[in-house]
């Protein structure tokens, strides 16, 4: 299987540019080793936008002429909305009926048509649109231009923080993660890229140490707050992170908790719990990680206002 | 009276490197012509630590091992404690008794010295220090190098956004508006640069219409929830805003909170009052703005945590 390369995430770097935010890195008052790459602050308020942007940018003129579609009602569909809405062409996002109405509007409000479906068809109607239509489907990890597009994380971090020792990067479906280990590994070889999972849904540290995709299905893994980190990992997003991943770091419900108060409170981030398992463990698990200066990437922003106000209310 | 130069602020932008955080302008969801400027990223969660940085790196060093003093409890005391710590220099910041506990917790975790006294004996008390220890005064904005260096801001406005129209800066003593005007001023003369006030503590508007300073004393301007903006223009300050500002425009308590929760909701920020002024602006005074592609500069974060979370309750 042939991996995504640095030179892949340095086309993507150059067509995301003037669409998706060069977000800084952010010194920490608490800990002089730390720094964080706030993704919350991209438009669509989060990460997502790299890989989308790069993947509607790359395709021929005449294919994204007739429209982009997908089946993420989260993150991805908000982020592919607005890329396709900054090329001037068609998206629908294809969504599960009983999904919050917030996404749902969110998406329309950037322009994009939304099917709503029974969960188990989301897939099919997708293609259905995409057969239709010649759309094209644009996923929202399993890529390798959607690995290259998140990769431009790591293509900043170590710009900007070229003695870099250690990246924290949380693990869903992998194609941040895949992204970030390909950048990093590259331009800094001797940084260390771990990942990092909720206890909740520690499938890839599992398909890590059995050598092969490990699937946890949805009955154990909808019982983490962090919702964008649910998903499994594809044949695609296991080659990358086996070959270039450090290893995997889990981390408590509690500790998630702890860490997504701590940004709000003293980095003035909104974050979502997803967003917050980074910090989580260089916070909680730092005798598991190696010494040095570390970047933890923030990924995300779209929390429930509820959410945000018990972080608010708890001691943290 | 001679007023700060470009020049001026080029050398502030040298001094700041590496200290206080390069923010990227955010473009916002709801309004395709508005980019948020997010000093409330700045580790100390204000732009106070630009002015602060660039006074500190331009004493000579012999003055500057001697340490600091500021009276100023506010985002300024933070930041200067947290320049002084940055340069190795010893930080003294003179706090009136009855300061809430957060903040002089904070100011002593940066490792500066608190010195609580009677409100009234602030600057009889920091110049006892002074005289007493030859520590340098950086005061909060009436010194041109706090201009200069609050004046970065406009610098990397106009080189991330060179077609800006408008910048919308809050003011209150009138350090940061003065840089920016002069920044903005210089490098793109047919952008508008329009200062904001609480309609609570319009005492720039009045001094700027009078054509002298005009003082609101503490007594009426306490009413706004605005704290960092209750302060008059010096002489300095108002010398500048009368040259180099366009006009001022004044928003009421409700807007300010509207702007706020916009800003936690949507932009996934965490700001305080004085830090969405410039916002509200934009959001409920439209009419009597420009038109074209705008800035607002979100100066804070430090917010009471029971100030956001009642934005987050309310249907903003």
């Amino acid at each position: 299987m042939e991996l995504v390369s640095i030179a892949d995430v340095r086309i993507a770097a150059d067509d995301i540019a003037g669409t998706a935010v060069r977000t800084p890195l952010l010194p920490t008052l608490w800990d002089d080793e730390l720094w964080l790459k706030p993704e919350n602050l991209q438009p669509v308020g989060s990460f997502k936008l790299r890989g989308a942007t790069h993947a509607v940018a790359r395709l021929d003129p005449a294919a994204r002429s007739r429209g982009v579609v997908t089946h993420s009602s989260g993150n991805h569909g908000q982020a592919l909305a607005y890329a396709a809405r900054a090329f001037g062409v068609p998206c629908t996002v294809v969504v599960p009926e009983g999904a919050p109405r917030v996404k749902v509007d969110r998406i329309r409000a950037l322009g994009a048509e939304v099917r709503l479906v029974p969960p188990a068809h989301r897939l099919v109607e997708a293609e259905r649109i995409v057969a239709a239509t010649g759309a094209a489907l644009v996923p929202p990890f399993d890529h390798p231009r959607i690995i290259a597009g998140q990769g431009t994380i790591g293509l900043e971090i170590v710009a900007d923080l070229p003695e870099v020792d250690v990246v924290l990067v949380p693990v869903g479906g992998g194609g941040l993660s895949s992204g970030v280990a390909t950048a990093v590994r590259a331009l800094r070889p001797s940084a260390a890229v771990i990942g990092v999972e909720p206890e909740l849904a520690a499938d890839a540290r599992d398909s890590l140490a059995a050598g092969e995709v490990v699937v946890w299905d949805v009955d154990r893994t909808y019982r983490t707050s962090a919702d964008g980190l649910r998903t499994n990992l594809s044949a695609l997003t296991f080659a990358h992170l086996r070959e270039r991943l450090d290893r995997i770091v889990t981390v408590s419900e509690e500790e998630i908790a702890a860490a997504l108060t701590r940004l709000v409170r003293e980095a003035r981030l909104v974050v979502e719990p997803s967003g917050a398992v980074a910090l989580a463990a260089r916070l909680f698990h730092r005798d598991e990680l190696p010494p040095g200066r570390t970047v933890a990437v923030v990924t995300g922003g779209n929390v429930d206002p509820a959410v945000l106000a018990s972080a608010l209310a708890s001691g943290g």
